[in-house]
C-alpha cells in the first residue's frame, strides 16, 4: 500500500511487514476496542484498569519493558525499549486507552464494544467507541514499533510510551504522575497521536490546540419537585430559569458575553488566515462530515478561524424535570448544565472558570442557589513550528501519503501537550490519523482502515527519519 | 373521629362502621397503590391493566355491577348500582387509577411502590405514588360506598362510578368513550375527587380549574452529536439555540411572550380577589409547601391570583447532550425541551398550542428544524356556584371537619370536567381531601391518614344530603 516513493534498505522491509501482517494488526485493535473503557463513570473503573493491563501485555509481548502503574484515578502503562543505545534519540509516545461515554446507546447502528468492520466511502473502516479516539490512533505507533523489532530486533530511536487511562475525565493523575516519573519520561520529543488529518489523502500535524473550561451548573429552586398547575407562576422553575441565564451566554453577533472572556485573546495574523484558508472548502468539510445544514457562529471570522483560532462556550448537556416518554406536568426542583469553553492562546483558563462561575451567579434568581462544579481546565497551546522533530515527521509523512503534510490547527484541547512542555520540558510533533467524519464522542464512532494502514506506515518512516537526528 | 355534630340515624352507623374498619380501608388502599400503573410509560401497559382489573373486582366484592372496559389506550373501569331505586338521584363519580413516573427514584425515602405508613406533623400519613393523585381520593367514596351498603344493604342515591386509566398520560380515550357511553354514564350530577383541602381542618370545594397546553419539541441541528472541540465555534449548538428561544418565553416582568397569549384572559372582580386574599396567608403556605425560598411570578398579581386566575408557561423537562456523571464535550445533534402552559377561563387551548407552536418556528436557527409534539389540550373550567349539589356537598364537609368547608381555585387542570360538562351535560362538583404538601407528582408522595378517614366520612355524609335533593 506504500506509495511509489523509494524507500531506504532498513525501512522497506518493516513496511513490507506491516503490510503483509495488517489483518493481525486489525485483529489487534478489535482486541482492544473491545474493552469498554469509560473513563467518565465509575461503572466501568474495573474495566478501565483491564484495559490497562491489556495493553501492558501486549507491550510485553513485543519486547518493551512494561508496566501498569497504579494512580489515585485510573492506571498509567508505560513502556520503553533502550535497545538503539544511549546515544540514540529518545522519543516519548503519548496515548490514552480510556474512551468516551457511549450515549445515546439506541444511536448506534452496532454495539459499541464489538468493533466491526465495515464498508464506508474510503473502504473498509472500523467502528466503535475508542476506534479514532485514541485506541486506533495509539496502536498505529505501537503496530510500527513491533514491525521493527521484529524485523530488526532493535529499535532505531530510543522509545518510552505513555498511554494514560483518564483523557476523556479530566486527568487528575497526570500532572502528579509526570511529576514523580519525569526521569524515566524525560525524553528528546515527543510525539501526541490525538490529532488528525486534513482528509483522508493528505496527512497534517497539527500546531495549534484550543483549550478548555469544563462545569456542571446545577440551578436550585424548590426542595423537591412540583407539580406544574399547584404551583405554575406562584414559585421559580429553575428550568425557566436557567433558560433565561444561559441564554445571556451570547450576543446576537455569537460573542460570548462572559466578563473579560476576549481580554487575552491574541489576534492571529493575516498570512496565518490565507494559509488556513488555502487549504481548501473547510465550510464544505465541516458541513459534509457534521451533517449540519448551516454554518452558524461568532461574525466576522471564517469557520476555520473560528475552529482554530476563536474561543467559544457551548453547553454540552442540560436536564430539568421529566425528561422520559410522554408528559409530566411538573416543576423540576433543580436544572443542571454542562458548559464548556474552548479557549485560544493567552486566555487564562483558571480566570475564565471563575468568571463563567461568576456570571452564572450574578444572576442567581431570587430564592435560588448554585451547585457549581469544576470538570477541569487546560490552556490553549502554540507549539514551535520550526523544529527537526517536526520537519522530519513532516516528510516521514509526505513519503508515505498521496499529498504532501500540512500544517493545521485543532478546535479541540489536548492539555497533555502543555504538561510535557511545563513538566517534562520537551515539545511535541502531533501527530494523528483521524477524519473529520470519525464521529469521536458520537455513536457510531470509526477509523478507516486506510488511515489505520498508512498511520502505521508512518510511525515506522517517522522511527527512521527520528533516528538521524543528532541531539 | 367524626365531631361534635348529631348526624341522622341513617348516618351515623355508616360513620361509626367507617371509623371502626379505617384499618381494612387502609390495608385495601395499600394494596391499590402497590400496583405501578404508570400510565405514561409504556412499559407499565400490563400492569396498568392489572390495576384496573384489581379495582373492578373490589367494586364487584362489595355488590356493585362493574367491568374492565378496553379502550385503544388504558381499559376504563365502570361500576353501577341502582339499589337507590329509579326515582333517586344519579351521581356520577369519577377518579383515575393510572399514576405519574416515579422518577427521579434515588429521591424517594421509600419504595414508591410499596406503600408505608409514616408519622408526620398531622399524625399518620401514607407514602407511595398516587397516595394522594389519585387512588387515595377515589378510595375515599369506594370506602365510603361500602360502608354504607354493609350497613343498610342499599345505597340512598343510584351511583355509577367511572376510573380512569389515562389521565397522567393525556386521556385519549376519554372523550371516545364518553360519547360511546353516554346512556349509562348520564347523571344528575358529578363529584370529582381529584382536588385538594383549603388546610387539613378546612375542607373546600374547587369551582376554577385551570386548562392545559403540553407539548414537546424538539430541535434538530447537526445529524449526530458532534466533538465540541471539533466543532464547537463551527455550526449550531441545539442546547445553546433552544436556551436562546426559550428565554423569550417570558418577559422581565414574568409575563408570556407567545403571541396573542393574554388576549382572552378575562381579569377576575376585586370581590373575588378579595375572598381568595382572605383565605389565609398563601404565601407562606406556598413557600411551605414547596420548600422555595421566595414566591415568583407574574407581577402585578397575589400568588392565589396567579395560581388561579393567570396563565402561565412552564418548561417541565429539559434534555439535550451528555447528562451522565462527569464531563463529556460533545455538541448534541438535538436539544428537547417539555413545554406546557396552564390557561385560565376563555383561552381556547388549540389557539394557544398553535400560537406556542408558532413562537418556536419563528425563532428556528438557519439550518435547524423542530419536531413538535403535542400531548393533549384541555380548557380551564369555571363550574356554576349556586347548585343545590355543591350546597348540599359544602353542608356535609362542614359537618365532618372542625372548620366550615369554603369555595377555591387551583392551579392544576382536570380536563375530565369540561368533558363531563360537554357530552353529558352534567355540572360536576369537585370535592378532594388532599393537601399542597402531598407532593403529588413528587417523589415521596403522601396522603394524611386523616385527610384519607376524613374524606370516607364526608362522601357518606355526602350521599345522605343528595339522597333528599329533588331531581
Amino acid at each position: 500500500m506504500s506509495n511509489m516513493v523509494t524507500h531506504s534498505a532498513t525501512l522497506q522491509p518493516v513496511l513490507d511487514k506491516i503490510d503483509a501482517t495488517l489483518d493481525d494488526s486489525i485483529a489487534r485493535l478489535q482486541t482492544l476496542l473491545n474493552i469498554p473503557s469509560i473513563s467518565t463513570n465509575p461503572d466501568y473503573k474495573d474495566d478501565v484498569r483491564r484495559c490497562a493491563e491489556h495493553v501492558t501485555a501486549d507491550l510485553l509481548s513485543i519486547g518493551l519493558k512494561a508496566s501498569t502503574h497504579d494512580t489515585i484515578g485510573h492506571p498509567m502503562v508505560v513502556a520503553t525499549d533502550d535497545s538503539a543505545g544511549p546515544d540514540a534519540p529518545r522519543v516519548l509516545y503519548y496515548g490514552h486507552y480510556d474512551v468516551q461515554p457511549v450515549e445515546p446507546l439506541d444511536e448506534w447502528n452496532t454495539p459499541p464494544f464489538d468493533a466491526t468492520i465495515v464498508e464506508g466511502k474510503n473502504g473498509k473502516r472500523i467502528v466503535a467507541r475508542g476506534a479514532a479516539d485514541d485506541k486506533g490512533q495509539l496502536m498505529t505507533f505501537i503496530e510500527a514499533i513491533r514491525a521493527w523489532k521484529q524485523v530488526h530486533g532493535s529499535l532505531p530511536v530510543r522509545v518510552v510510551i505513555l498511554l494514560e487511562g483518564e483523557e476523556e475525565s479530566g486527568s487528575e493523575s497526570l500532572v502528579p504522575f509526570l511529576t514523580e516519573h519525569k526521569k524515566d519520561l524525560i525524553a528528546d520529543t515527543c510525539i501526541v497521536c490525538d490529532t488528525g488529518m486534513w482528509d483522508e489523502s493528505t496527512p497534517a500535524i497539527t500546531s495549534r490546540l484550543r483549550g478548555l473550561v469544563y462545569i456542571e451548573a446545577t440551578l436550585h429552586g424548590p426542595s423537591h419537585d412540583l407539580h406544574s398547575g399547584g404551583y405554575g407562576g406562584a414559585v421559580v422553575n429553575p428550568a425557566n430559569a436557567l433558560t433565561k441565564i444561559l441564554a445571556q451566554l451570547h450576543d446576537e453577533d455569537g460573542r460570548v458575553q462572559i466578563d473579560g472572556f476576549y481580554d487575552d485573546v491574541v489576534e492571529v495574523s493575516a498570512e496565518q488566515v490565507a494559509q488556513w484558508n488555502s487549504l481548501g472548502d473547510a465550510d464544505a468539510l465541516t458541513l459534509e462530515s457534521s451533517g449540519a445544514k448551516a454554518t452558524f457562529g461568532e461574525k466576522g471570522y471564517s469557520t476555520l478561524e473560528r475552529l482554530w483560532s476563536r474561543p467559544t462556550c457551548d453547553i454540552n448537556g442540560l436536564r430539568a424535570g421529566y425528561i422520559g416518554q410522554g408528559a409530566k406536568t411538573v416543576i423540576g426542583a433543580t436544572a443542571t448544565s454542562k458548559i464548556s469553553c474552548r479557549l485560544v492562546a493567552n486566555q487564562q483558563p483558571e480566570q475564565i472558570k471563575n468568571a463563567l462561575f461568576a456570571f452564572l451567579e450574578e444572576r442567581t434568581p431570587n430564592g435560588c442557589h448554585w451547585d457549581l462544579k469544576n470538570f477541569g481546565v487546560a490552556p490553549a497551546i502554540a507549539v514551535p513550528t520550526e523544529s527537526p522533530w517536526l520537519s522530519a515527521a513532516s516528510d516521514a509523512l509526505t513519503n508515505i501519503f498521496p499529498n504532501p503534510a500540512v500544517l493545521i490547527g485543532t478546535g479541540g484541547s489536548i492539555p497533555v501537550v502543555g504538561e510535557f512542555q511545563e513538566i517534562l520540558g520537551v515539545d511535541t510533533v502531533m501527530v494523528g490519523f483521524s477524519l473529520d467524519d470519525d464521529l469521536i464522542h458520537a455513536p457510531n464512532e470509526k477509523f478507516e482502515l486506510s488511515c489505520f494502514h498508512r498511520g502505521i506506515l508512518s510511525h515506522a518512516a517517522i522511527l527512521e527519519a527520528y533516528a538521524s537526528i543528532h541531539v
